[in-house]
């Protein structure tokens, strides 16, 4: 069976974890990876691994399966799939829940028009956790769905923090409360606000003479992102921030809480504790990346979601290996 | 959208869930009972509900979308299955799982060659933990499977201490050894023996006048079924017995731990935890049941596991409506 070529569109932390997770998938290998920086100024992981100027992609359309886009939802992608989507087979991670509509649209219309499969909105939040959340509303129609994230980095909350004044680092981690937690698994069903939901943990470097009891205050109150939430701020070194919090760890729970019969609880959870966000996010990409692939080789074309997808097509294994050995 | 009508095969335990779940399902309902037993001798749940004699099955080929196929995986599955797939659509939960390869062999020939559709062992073991095994190993590659099951009833255990002598009743709890779970939760990625896994408690009702002491030899040293594990034997009196252990509880883990990059450990866990084994499996039985007309609707005939099943079939939503609420 021929290899599943893929074009890692992108180099920042999810293009690496991709490269990362093909090394991993024996029937799978990379095509090159795509930049818009100049191709010679890229170190990358793989020895003898090819890089390209992403204005040359339409050059490689004969070399690559699957183009996985590894942009960011705000302007990158909603851009480049649906172009990308004319030429190739494309898996994307847009996780910009509110657009995925627009989106979707989009992708189909260039993806049926060209003959090409596209997978969007892959990875985990969007991803695993909302095929969790169909299964869990499917199996269990009387119920009610939790999501919780954490703990774990939230980048757009750390890039928040050092956007305050006199902050010189900084790094926010999202914590499910405990309390809320164990009540969701113990069938209580409550109604949970913002508030008790989660926590924001903050963790900052200021620069030297700056107010702390300022930062603070301009960190707590900060609307959207920290006023509606209980919120720490730890002052620490530049030091101690980059020994211990330079990881990027996430995770989180989705429970479905659901009844039966005659007052039968029944708790469905599905959780994840990643120590890379983006290295598992990528992991998920290559996973329906495979699955793009032999969509499209079976003419299935068009805009996809991970809930269009079965699974048994994310598994290099054939489907008599997976009823013996994983059924 | 009409209904999908569901005629229910059998009714013992699994039969009765699947009444209970149809009414929870506004998209589905129950074409009729269908016994071995003589039909005017059972008493449904549902008012104004029909009860037939199996043997006229074939009467009702023209209202009924699906058979669920609520028998049992040791001697009427094998049978039943195969036969009733030449002529309905039909879901059953066969569940053991060395005979899988042969009985999806039987049905799908039954299944093309009479143009329906037949989706087997569904479930949650098989099934929905299945599912989970195939996604952890799809997503992360280089790791280790765990299934815990429990704390729950094991009915084959709990019959098998009812056959010792002096026993009058018995029911026996398979419960998951929390520090192996911690440890696998922890990334520590170890091996474990039948005995590490699993306790086997057992509440046994004796005889009057019965050996007690004879009674626990006989039970922890059976072979197979208790002398790999730690078995720990309580007796109590049949009130006890008919008053905290009447329920069916069950549930467990599916967990994948892997690694990607350098040294970064994921642990992905699915967890149930249910009230009524036999109702849940039933709700996800229903579930399937709606993709199994909906495959049938497209002519897509055979036999499928939840591994071939898209998971936006189980869904009574939209494609728009599932990406806009839960994607």
């Amino acid at each position: 069976m021929s290899k599943v070529r893929i074009g890692i569109i992108g180099y920042g932390n999810i293009g690496r974890g991709v490269e990362t997770a093909i090394k991993q998938n024996a029937d799978c290998e990379m095509a090159g990876v795509f930049t818009r920086r100049d191709p010679a100024s890229l170190s990358i992981l793989t020895e003898g691994g090819s890089v390209y100027s992403v204005d040359d992609l339409a050059d490689h359309k004969e070399d690559i399966d699957v183009c996985i886009i590894c942009g960011g939802s705000a302007t990158d992608l909603p851009k480049q799939t649906p172009e990308m989507a004319k030429m190739f087979n494309i898996v994307d991670s847009f996780d910009t829940h509110a657009k995925i509509p627009e989106h979707f649209a989009n992708v189909d219309a260039a993806a049926k028009e060209s003959g090409h499969t596209g997978i969007i909105s892959v990875g985990w939040d969007p991803g695993m956790f909302s095929l969790n959340r169909l299964y869990g509303n499917a199996i269990l129609p009387v119920g009610k769905d939790y999501t919780f994230w954490g703990r774990g980095v939230s980048q757009g909350h750390s890039d928040a923090i050092r956007r305050v004044e006199g902050v010189q680092d900084a790094r926010q981690y999202t914590v499910p409360i405990e309390s809320a937690v164990d009540a969701v698994r113990n069938g209580e069903n409550p109604e949970l606000t913002t508030r008790e939901k989660h926590l924001r943990e903050c963790y900052v470097v200021a620069k030297e003479g700056a107010n702390l009891k300022q930062i603070e205050s301009d960190i707590v109150n900060m609307p959207n992102y920290f006023d509606e939430y209980d919120t720490s701020v730890t002052f620490i070194s530049q030091e101690e921030m980059d020994k211990n919090h330079s990881g990027i760890p996430h995770g989180g729970f989705v429970i479905r809480s659901g009844e039966t019969g005659n007052g039968n609880k029944h708790i469905i959870e599905y959780r994840l504790k990643l120590d890379s966000n983006p290295e598992f996010t990528s992991c998920v990409l290559v996973a329906y990346a495979r699955a793009a692939k032999r969509l499209a080789d079976e003419g299935n074309f068009g805009c996809k979601t991970v809930f269009d997808i079965a699974p048994a097509y994310l598994s290099p294994q054939s489907g008599d290996e997976l009823r013996a050995h994983l059924l």
